[in-house]
């Protein structure tokens, strides 16, 4: 069964990661370009480079195509429009992509102004693309569901790195991990993804930006899962974020750590 | 330029890879599998029936094809013959597995006796085969070269888990951890991987199995690196185990934590 998911900017969607993923693929597990801009020569390294070839490919298309929308990237900023906003990030999990890993993805949301209506997260070289709208999310043709997991100690947790919970949220999260059955570190989006495969059954993040989450928003409740902060509120603005599978996981991760100041 | 080595095991092993691969690839991303033994159902998880299909598998050919070599696998242990050992470990990173992650893999170890003098990572989800012996590593027909990396304060350091390190060298790790340009956790045999192909610097880790090492000795050796135990004595016992991609680097590293306890 294919994909029937009517949202109008589906196919403009795929367009984007099509063209974000040519741009990126010669730099995987490239070694170190020299960029000469004029004032001696500077290095870049491959991730950067990168990042910035696939947010100008994605910019140039909305530009031709839907010049009224805004578009918020990682590495560009804010170009003005909308109140229809496309949230990009090119590379998430740049961490991975430089030590050769392919568990990175490029995230693009489509914003209709009150909320994320359309995700991807696009894996450009191992050709994996989980697309999310309109309350259904997929792989290809395969429908995603996200796994029953009643409770913590059933669950598989991941974190993209320790470092990134600062404050009270630390002791917060070790606390969690203590009760969890397994917990793993640097999944980056792909941990979203698996998420929505029933791999997964939580991801629980801080300091995130809204061009890390919005596009796993949309795939993450589609495959029936649940994505907010860590008070239960909507994650769209990124900072504390709770993704889980099963809403019963939810809740009990919710009772944890709304408190946490 | 193809592979110009003339180990006269190559094909076998070759064989070897393809035979756990198509076992183990049904298993990836699927659900739990019941079993019954005849005293009622069991459950086992995919991994597990995964593990013990590809290491069925390759056991098979072995003793078809060289009856009189000892075999010595994670899953079933050691079979008398010898001195030539196939050292077998069918999933190396079982809980990337779990996790749906592609960043596992089959490690296949010829040893004549003297020690590891062909070694196979497969990845057989994203059809990557290392191969390590005769002082060479080929991913394909890419030659694998290690990169230079002085000292340690440049050095990308990959380790499994934070919890293999039992007493006097988690502390010892720690130690280390803190003067690298970056730390990741989570690479399982990947991460040798990646250094043989120039992308990562070090891999520190303990309580390591033989067949969690051998069959990375000539890959990451071929590739130019150093694979040692934290003393600096032949890894292919296990236990502590450092490998760098850089001389200079493994030398550093070692006048570190060759005193832990």
């Amino acid at each position: 069964m294919l994909p029937a998911m009517p949202h109008p900017y589906l196919g403009l969607a795929h367009r984007l990661a099509d063209a974000a993923g040519a741009a990126i693929r010669p730099y995987f597990r490239s070694a170190l370009v020299p960029e000469d801009k004029g004032k001696g020569p500077e290095r870049y390294d491959p991730v950067t480079l990168a990042d910035r070839a696939a947010e100008a490919a994605m910019r140039a298309i909305l530009r031709q195509e839907q010049p009224g929308h805004a578009i918020w990237g990682e590495e560009e900023g804010r170009t003005p429009g909308g109140p229809e906003t496309w949230v990009l990030d090119p590379i998430d999990g740049t961490r991975s992509f430089i030590c050769g890993f392919p568990t990175w993805g490029t995230l693009i949301a489509f914003n209709d102004g009150s909320g994320p209506t359309l995700g991807i997260l696009d894996q450009p070289i191992l050709h994996e693309r989980l697309v999310g709208a309109e309350g259904q999310a997929w792989l290809g043709d395969q429908r995603l569901a996200t796994r029953p997991c009643a409770s913590l100690s059933e669950a598989v947790l991941f974190a993209t790195t320790p470092d990134m919970f600062a404050g009270a949220a630390l002791p917060a999260f070790e606390d969690l991990a203590e009760r969890v059955r397994l917990r793993r570190f640097g999944g980056d989006c792909y941990a979203y993804g698996m998420l929505a495969l029933g791999l997964v059954d939580l991801v629980v993040e801080a300091a995130l930006a809204p061009w890390d989450i919005q596009a796993l928003v949309p795939i993450v409740e589609g495959a029936g899962g649940v994505v907010t902060t860590w008070t239960g509120e909507r994650p769209d603005d990124g900072g504390r974020i709770i993704a889980a599978g099963d809403r019963r996981l939810h809740a009990e991760v919710v009772r944890l750590l709304e408190g946490t100041a």
